[in-house]
């Protein structure tokens, strides 16, 4: 047997878990953050104030797409109290703003969206920053607006980018296996059309930076998911060297793939960069809405071809999907919305066809699951039809096709753990499913929805896979663990503190974790997709490793014995007589080395592939789930009560369950938002009509059901103790399950999210009519 | 030959000199911070502000020696807009203040001079606070006060301390060789009393601290020279642990030994932890004068004895010193005084008797040279007259007794290198020595002084002696040397850049050099004793070249090449060709890495060792110079104008020759301030009576002579390319240099500085007077 290979490392990891009385692991340690967020003492931007701090604001375009004539500021400029006012030609590169290089950092020639950054300027305080705001004259010249698909698809000469034909901005064209013999000698085929629109993360924190230019460095403070790219790309941007610029984390108060994408920040630099004050930008809610990168909105048309079993034998898609007016991270949305969801059953062959369309609407871009609720959606619910229309529980049509550990996916994904069965098994458990069914009435209904991600997919830059932690343990017995990632709330710092704590067999609160400050810690690729405690985990796990064996040679030395152990920070020999403290032990290794501290390096290779055209193993370990809701439905109103949500999920290994909970807890009820009320508006003219909270509806303590847990622990063997990520996994297949239950209980299929009553109510009333008319017949 | 031995060392280094052309080594590299420093942009703790930051601020004591009866703060506290009040049973451990355990942080029941803290406060802003410290009530039972040595070492039954009688803090009593033999052996023995008073640093920047305490950690900007005890210091007063305690650093606008001694950042983390706001104290100038910790006042009476040729036999020496009310590092400065000028000569037998005595003014500390500059007075002032009684050339005196390469000094110094010849002879052609001497007149003198000093004398505290460094070079290749001292405007931040970038073989501007912060950088006793460029410059040495090992080890895979060079940031094979740039190499070895940083580790152990009743090698290496002085005195009115001063030093080897001349003018313009016109005066009943600039005079551009500065290069084998330290020597000997040039001028010798006009005119009439009298006779 190679060391390196896969059963190897499982039985490995095994191994450990037998052997292994692990005291921090798999323990329901409190957020090591907890008091000070609970107290309000943790310190978000908005909460730092530097001297002589000038306030920033954004000009953005009131058209949603129009050639910039003239940018007159003279007025603006004369204003007392006005620092500095910024166009694009104050940007040395204003065209090094993203990866797709489609964007800007203050619109040139053309603004595309309602809400294009324009002008920045920098004044004394509000007030004279929102007049001078008003006193910028901005001669705009309209073009067609393209807010609709077919529209924009249709326009040869039109285009929102000059280089793109017919607005396509992404485009994805892939056949595997034999796509047309699949569907041919099916028994069954099942086809339907989903519309997805576009939703908001909305976190409560609203996009704020702050950014000073002093003795030749640029510090920026900003809670960002991508630390290390937002100092690359703000080097870039504004002709600096990556080490004369500095990002300093500070708390988030949520960001759920929206913090990917840094124009706040970048904008903070500029007008810092031009004035040499520290400047702050706090965007408004209603800038956050339209300007902040809302999620992609999809049409998808979807269809699975079966045996007369039900064995799945093929699967064609097609997805036209909102870039928006510019690519933020929607390639990445598309792709993984394209390929992920296949992985969930043992598809043989597929056939995709997806398009990122150009609109002048908001620039879609991440949010939790990237992608995957889009296609789980329409996957799901029409797999729902599929076992109605097999005459077979949908539970059992799932567990017949999905994959099984050790298998290839048809793209290429290396499935090593994989607990979906078992995760259907306890989703049907905790729900009572067979019961429910047996016992329905008309108005309950429950329905269920798989689902499948992937463990710190690889990002799209295709330098490397994997992740790096650095552990410095100094003369004071202070254990810091350096991250180059974020704390988004997900508890990166507790899972850190866990795995350190475990592996140094001291205490939680021995451990300093420094998260994101990019001056102090190693490159990291960015919190997203599922991957801290999987991929930075590990490295921690292996930092922490390094750091104590050289801790335990210079024990041996210091203590003259061969054999030692390290227990609750007390160094034993083998009977169990105590030594020395850690604490003692590490203060005299500092102590002979001139003071230097032991420094632990981590650095753990997911193996993971860039694929190429979407074929390859592009993480290190994949996700697996079971939603199933359960709903009362008023059928004379159409409104929907959900009950409760039995979410289980395969973890690999629970580090730590009750922050599992809360990432499932919190999960769930952004896909019940998503699924019964959530849906940003933009009109024919590209104006955003629900740009606030009032008029926004997120889930309320109200409508937030049971929500039931359940933990699947199937080890795997590339996780740090077998663990693999839970991130995005909770808010995938709410949707569909909730689908599913509507259908369930009033017989309505609703393939377009939100299932607001209105939708539902016009459904069921025609209906109602349908009915009639048949008895009528 | 062992390969540790100091000579394979030497021949090592001497060996590196020949074959190396050093790119940055020996190079007129600009300051790295000139530009900020000079156009104001360096940050100062003054500088900085923060949101909702209090002031604080000071009562002191008005008595020079009282009991605190009664502390009233009821009247004061009402007072809106007060946020805190602390007297002594406030502070968790409030005698945990000094190492000699003599102080509290706040008085407790006895006040011990002027300026005493007894209660500190914290408040909205200035006025608030003022007017809340005029609220206070302190009742006061005024005791004896002692201002003078043997007023307080008679005094039995009155105690400054309880426990320590006659008020005697510190004794040293030592003897070496047979004192009493060489003394009645000697044909010649000369003896004399010296007085030298307090004197003030005088930095420009007030001490100013913040502090402010969130999320459980305690943060203090103050600008220290002892980053890592200030840390530890605080840790232990407050119960903190030291994990939870970051000293971050700021700029220094001079420290000079004053900032070793550190309560106002104390007194500032106390208000803030008990406020939980950001608490700024920045004290005044008068208080700066009283409570700083200025230098330590001394009485020397000292005789050497020699034999017929000039021979030095034997010395002996009585040292009374004021502690002043507690003991700041007054026993190192009298420890430093006591023994370490009788390492300039080959002395064989010396007594030494020292006191250290309490009285009811403020406390002496350290300034530049730690004592040696008191006790060089003493010395080299008396071996001028030594000479004249010999009817020697006081230069070829001191060249027939100079200690020699190779010497153990009496108190078990190790002289490796030692270039006190070749500085005499170097002073001696720069100043023209004898053609001054010979072509003299009545009025116009010159003077010459030697000086020794050590490069890195080993702290006090015995843990270990050495220093280390991390360097950190990331993926961007920016280049990271973590130091855990400090940057006290002596330029460490460019020897260090000129170090790393010399090892590195990139440009001054790709290094950043991270100073103090104890968060960041590894334990580090504290910047003192000459030892920056000697100890911390040969552990970025070290971690220079460990990280460029690792570099270059992945290079030489990464290019799949054995023989590579590092030129300019460019590979090269052997033939000269490029092969990579070290940006592209780093950035890769990141990569393959995951990300992870490259980090080298840089520990130098200096080998000393903490000296047992004042014997053995207490630094790894000596410094050694001469001073020349020249003066014009107007012999009616005793003022003395300094024409030149000539200040040779061996340094071993010059990193930065440029800012070897600036750390020479300014000692020797410090020495000149002591020498022609600085005096702390207190009078009987402990006032200080010039605490502001209009009464304590500093030497201005009117003053300054022209300074000529020789270097000399021994190559000092346990030091980074040779060099060893040169930061006190400069402020060292300028004194008698100065008083035996005053001699040659008029023919009065003045054993006590600073010379005044007032002073030297007094004697000079006096010397008339007998004159007169005599040629009356």
């Amino acid at each position: 047997m190679e060391d390196n290979s896969i059963l190897y490392n499982y039985l490995l990891v095994l191994e450990e878990q037998q052997l292994s009385q692990y005291k921090f692991i798999g323990k329901r340690i409190a957020r090591v953050d907890a008091i000070e967020k609970a107290c309000g003492k943790a310190i978000f931007a908005g909460d730092l104030k530097f001297d002589k701090m000038l306030v920033g604001k954004v000009l953005r375009s009131p058209y949603a797409h129009a050639k910039i004539v003239n940018i007159d500021i003279s007025e603006a400029k004369l204003l007392p109290g006005v620092k500095a006012i910024l166009t694009a030609k104050d940007i040395p590169n204003n065209n090094k703003y993203n990866w797709a290089n489609d964007a800007e950092v203050l619109a040139s020639e053309k603004v595309r969206y309602i809400g294009d950054e324009v002008v920045i300027l920098a004044a004394v305080n509000e007030d004279v920053a929102q007049k001078a705001l008003e006193l910028i004259r901005v001669e705009y010249e309209p073009l067609p607006v393209f807010t609709e698909y077919e529209q924009a698809m249709s326009s040869e000469t039109e285009r929102i980018h000059g280089d793109k034909p017919n607005n396509i901005a992404v485009k994805i064209n892939v056949e595997r296996g034999d796509i047309d013999k699949a569907f041919n000698d099916a028994k069954v085929i099942i086809s339907n059309k989903y519309r997805i629109p576009t939703v908001h993360q909305s976190p409560i924190e609203l996009n704020c930076a702050i950014a000073y230019f002093q003795m030749n460095k640029l510090t920026v403070y900003y809670g960002s998911q991508i630390y290390h790219q937002l100092k690359m790309q703000i080097a870039k941007i504004f002709n600096l060297r990556e080490k004369n610029v500095v990002i300093k984390a500070v708390e988030i108060g949520g960001a759920f793939g929206s913090r990917n994408e840094q124009i706040v920040p970048i904008l903070a630099a500029a007008l810092a960069l031009h004035t040499e004050h520290p400047v702050k930008i706090e965007i408004t809610r209603e800038e956050e809405f339209v300007a902040a990168r809302p999620a992609m909105d999809m049409d998808i048309e979807l269809s699975i071809a079966t045996d007369e079993k039900g064995n799945f034998m093929g699967k064609k898609v097609y997805i036209t999907a909102s870039d928006g007016a510019y690519t933020s991270f929607g390639d990445a949305v598309l792709f993984i919305a394209a390929f992920r969801a296949d992985t969930l059953y043992r598809f043989k062959n597929v056939k995709i066809l997806a398009h990122a369309v150009y609109l002048n609407k908001p620039p879609t871009s991440a949010y939790r699951g990237f992608g995957s609720p889009q296609m789980h959606f329409a996957q799901e619910s029409l797999i729902d039809e599929l076992a109605e229309r097999l005459n077979m529980d949908p539970t059992e049509l799932r567990l017949k096709n999905f994959i099984h550990p050790g298998d290839i996916s048809i793209h290429g994904y290396q499935i090593n753990s994989c607990g979906i069965a078992e995760c259907m098994k306890k989703a049907k458990e905790l729900s009572d499913w067979q019961t429910k069914k047996q016992n329905k009435t008309f108005g309950t209904g429950i329905g269920v929805a798989a689902l499948v991600h992937a463990s710190g997919s690889r990002a799209g830059a295709p330098w490397f896979s994997g992740g790096s932690s650095t552990i410095i343990v100094d003369m004071f017995g202070g254990i810091n663990v350096y991250v180059g990632e974020s704390e988004l709330g997900q508890g990166a710092r507790t899972v850190f503190s866990q795995i350190c704590a475990e592996e140094l067999c001291c205490e939680i609160e021995d451990i300093n974790v420094v998260i994101g400050n990019t001056d102090m810690t190693s490159f990291s690729w960015g919190t997203h997709g599922s991957k801290l405690t999987h991929i930075l985990g590990k490295a921690v796990m292996i930092a922490s490793r390094n750091v104590r064996d050289q801790i335990m040679d210079f024990a041996k030395k210091y203590l003259k014995i061969n054999e030692l152990n390290l227990e609750d920070s007390v160094f034993k020999d083998k009977k169990g007589n105590r030594l020395a403290t850690f604490l003692e032990v590490v203060k005299r290794g500092c102590e002979e080395n001139n003071g230097a501290s032991f420094i632990g390096i981590g650095s753990y290779d997911t193996g993971a592939i860039v694929p190429d055209d979407g074929f390859g193993n592009v993480a290190p370990a994949y996700l697996f789930g079971v939603q199933i809701a359960e709903v009362s439905v008023n059928p004379s109103t159409g409104k929907i009560i959900v009950d409760k949500i039995t979410s289980v999920h395969d973890v690999g290994k629970a580090i730590n369950p009750q922050m599992i909970e809360g990432q499932v807890e919190g999960g769930v009820v952004q896909g019940l938002g998503m699924g019964l009320m959530e849906q940003l508006v933009t009109d024919r003219s590209g104006v955003v009509y629900n740009n606030s909270f009032l008029e926004y509806k997120l889930p309320t303590i109200y409508e937030i059901p049971k929500i039931q847990v359940g933990i699947v622990e199937s080890i795997e063997p590339n996780g740090p103790y077998g663990a693999k990520g839970v991130g995005e996994p909770p808010i995938i297949s709410v949707t569909p399950a909730i689908a599913n239950a509507v259908y369930n209980a009033v017989g309505i299929r609703i393939r377009e999210f939100p299932i607001t009553p209105t939708r539902l109510h016009k459904l069921l009333n025609k209906k109602r009519v349908l009915y009639f008319k048949k008895k009528g017949n």
